[in-house]
């Protein structure tokens, strides 16, 4: 502030470190999502968006920077310039490719694993305390990519995974039985994509386990609301043509939880290996408490047999996928 | 809740009115931004979602719908059904017809009045007490039509008007003076369009009257920052295509205003007739308390004679606006 | 507003009522804790505080008013008058006798409950439709008075029971594992007081089944835990003089849960006839989901043999000291 | 966490700064007031609370500990141990010593002086960088000494001032005028005493200056106003025999300004060297923005002549009054 009727008392123009710098790399409709949450929210300052079409990130900006009258984040900046990240305590990568017409699978997964060392070189060079998350998909094998190509320990980086596929089963079991949703304590663990496992075994609603609730949770029932959840994606491509407003709430609830360091427990995309007979480098949803230093602690539940053959298979279907992309991370 | 070990104490499936219900017509990005950020707030519940596109409608409630685990929203429902709406607190207008290639500004208009006084209709038959907030464009020349068409008083019916201009307007006066947003008071106010008036004899920064910032508000830079609020919405047309997020903070700070009776001092666009000398019909954004009757008081500031020049001059202009749809109006 | 620059939409000195006025009885340490609680929440208004004593009602209520400058509720007003709290949504009753010294139990009841008959017959008469929660101690057997005289529905009157003795609970068992307390479910039911019955079966850390610690949760711990508990009060005593702020914020948390309809699952005091095999009026804490009808349901959980003895033994106690009491009620 | 199922990826017993570090030293009314404000708002974490009797200090932080279900801080302790304080960001002074009967006013501020340089002494010791709000009274003669004592630079130390006051200004004001306090901006500079200074001249209501409010702001209603300012204390006194809910919520809003970097604009005690003329080392009351370095900028307004005046004498008043101290600080 150079000018007017005001007497400095520090050097003004030196702003500190506000402990709360969040980058979101990728402003599509998932990034502008979580920047809009994480705005609501007044958790995150400065807000900085980073896309490889600048012109769009400064649009989405700019739109964000008119709102401050409504907010408390003072500073929202962004464009394709990565030094704008540059001490962020949290960046979020929801950037990729997405598959082309008459592109193969493989195709597209080296496409993905080629932006993305891009994205993580440069966002480590920045930042290389801050906590990664990473969003884009498929997201399990694009946080293993991710953790290989930036070296970092386990607890500061990992996958949205299926945070956002768990609060959908929980929505769905809530309709099922008459039961506001924040009295629903369910998950779904494992890949964030059509191997999932829910985890009947530890649904608990209004505090009681299902069998308490007599002939409400049939085989045929649990069938249809774990349908529900897998077909949620389709059915939002089909309705509205993309997902945005609850991955964007989704990756919010991970935001707050490390930067107040509430120690909240959300089952997100870490190494697997060690639980359940896992023996390979696998990234899968379990429930972690995320604090201040990323993941501090990995909350693996006991499963059933069942479960555990679907976390395994889940284990070892991505183990597969995984072999063919170490060859386009090293490249 | 029929199932399970729960006992009733109440008859449990007749919900109470929550007081809070909020209605949202047209599920484009105005819309949806809307949505999202009441939901963000946690203010409005149940949070209903019309679109002549029901399928449209349901996606976005859908995805909202699975964030019901990251907000305290219980009740989030959609479609293109009106009596859905019905018993609303709050009524909320985004719908309209944009100019299509070829079409007149008069016949767009003509389409524009049809679609208000469908929606209009259907709006007050299902929540005769409901406040209504016409956000869709040009938005004084349609908040006049609605309040024709509903027959309301006029606390009752208001349009968003100038509240988003004046945000941008303290945004560019922040990043010119160095300060930070909230320290900056500044409104702009009459037409929310190319003839409002930004009302700079009550600016203050700070506390201060910009007199005091020395050579700071200097003539040129007073247009410079005008220049940038007008420039806003082109500029975001062609780096982002629409506009969104800062219209769905300002039009949430309005209905916080009225569900909370928070009676916060907002620009909105309200009859003007008997102020300034104005004697018509015409609609326009004066400072306004807005609380749970809607507009409760008007606060018309006073103006130096060049600012009352370039009110009476929007007013001027918007009337002679108004009397081409009076005939559409009456079809 | 009479005065100034304002011109009136609405007959702007008839205020709309806000659906949210809350009324405290006594302003003694906990009256005023809730009363703070609830200022702090921004939830409640307007807030009224009644005390037989006028003057100590006004002087908090005048502390709470200089503080609006910081707070959004509009109106803070209080005194010995009851016609204040007219059209209260929710009423909570702090105020009791203590015992004297030389007085007996029966007869420091006996004083209690015409203490109560006058509050209850003057908060029903202004606000018959509102919610009532009783605080005074002992908690159970004066709701249970509070009820017989109201004639109000189960759902529309209850104790603030064991909420607090859960918070507790909750605390202590946090403090053994290491884990941040909101990971910890745990509940205590029965009597607010001696007999009160920790539920041991139905805690969980992290989503975890204590059994999982291994060694931690032994009887040894277990029993200090809750011995920690029920020497809180004793403890508070010696070291401060008085419990406030934790009932402060456990009952606002009960508010919370009433006014933004929120269905929390919360310990009560309630009627408990019917449930574990209880054939008589007794009043103890069972977990309830309070919504804006009160309590909407009560969950009874599952409970092994020793915890069903305690809650057992906790209503027949109850029932003893109860049946002294008709004769005050129906004095 | 040592036990269970659970799995670190960090070194879970290192917690790392959360930088909302808070300690309070004086565990009476007003510390604790200040306290419960800053657990209700959910943002000091650690709160660390200091008292010379340990006792009282643990006693209220065991109340305190004791909600830790309805509140997000994680991390509560306390006692006479200064130690516990290490590593603040904010460190706020409530500790004093009452005028005794028969003591004399000089005695009685010779008192507080050692006990200032004891608790400054400490704190300075334990966290260097953490900024100082001094609260006990008489206010600016206590952080004058408080800011001599430590030896910290004019941004990290400053008295809470006439925050206070301005916020029953302010509340007075409302009530005379009928608009809700939001809509009231005014202020009291200078002592936080009987020599304060109203600054009419900046007052506004709903955005207007009070001239436009005709025959309301009369000589006679604005002598009213400021004499029922200047009665607050007193008043409390004889009702209620303390103050403290105001002066909790008050101080929260300067912590929760400086932890969030809000540059709230506050008044606040600090050096008024250099303002209207002032040539001595006096702390007064002046409109400061507060971040995260504590005062960044001191903007004094202008002032008509006779405010002037006031503050001036407000000035002469406190310097004379110092002159006695500088001895105690340095004996």
């Amino acid at each position: 502030m150079s000018a007017g009727p005001a007497v400095e008392r520090v050097d003004g123009h030196v702003a500190l470190p506000t402990g709360r710098k969040v980058s979101i790399v990728g402003a599509g409709s998932v990034g502008v999502a979580i920047g809009v949450s994480l705005l609501a929210k007044n958790i995150a300052d400065p807000l900085v968006l980073i896309d490889v079409d600048g012109n769009k990130a400064l649009g989405e900006v700019q739109d964000m920077q008119h709102s401050s009258a409504f907010l408390q984040t003072q500073q929202i900046i962004g464009g394709n310039d990565y030094s704008l990240t540059e001490g962020s305590q949290i960046c979020i990568v929801t950037a990729g490719a997405r598959q082309k017409p008459g592109q193969s699978r493989t195709d597209m997964l080296e496409a993905n694993i080629k932006i993305m060392k891009h994205i993580i070189t440069e966002l480590v060079k920045y930042s290389p305390d801050a906590i990664i998350i990473i969003v884009s998909n498929p997201v399990d094998v694009l946080t293993y990519a991710a953790w290989k190509i930036s070296g970092l320990p386990l607890n500061q980086i990992f996958g949205s995974g299926t945070h956002l596929d768990s609060s959908r089963f929980q929505y769905f079991i809530g309709k099922l039985s008459g039961f506001p949703v924040h009295l629903i304590k369910a998950q779904i663990l494992g890949e964030h994509g059509a191997s999932c496992a829910p985890i009947w075994s530890g649904v608990s609603v209004a505090g009681h386990p299902i069998e308490k609730f007599g002939n409400l949770f049939t085989e045929e029932n649990k069938k249809f609301v774990f349908e529900q959840v897998l077909q949620s994606v389709p059915e939002l491509l089909r309705l509205k043509g993309y997902t945005s407003t609850a991955v964007g709430f989704a990756v919010a609830d991970q935001v707050e939880s490390i930067l107040f360091n509430k120690s909240k427990a959300i089952p997100v995309s870490t190494l697997v290996k060690g639980f359940y007979g896992i023996e390979e480098d696998v990234f899968l949803s379990l429930p972690c408490l995320l604090g201040n230093s990323g993941i501090s602690t990995v909350l693996p539940p006991d499963l059933n047999e069942h479960e555990k053959h679907l976390f395994k298979a889940s284990a070892d279907n991505m183990f597969k996928y995984q072999q063919e992309i170490d060859d386009f991370i090293n490249k």
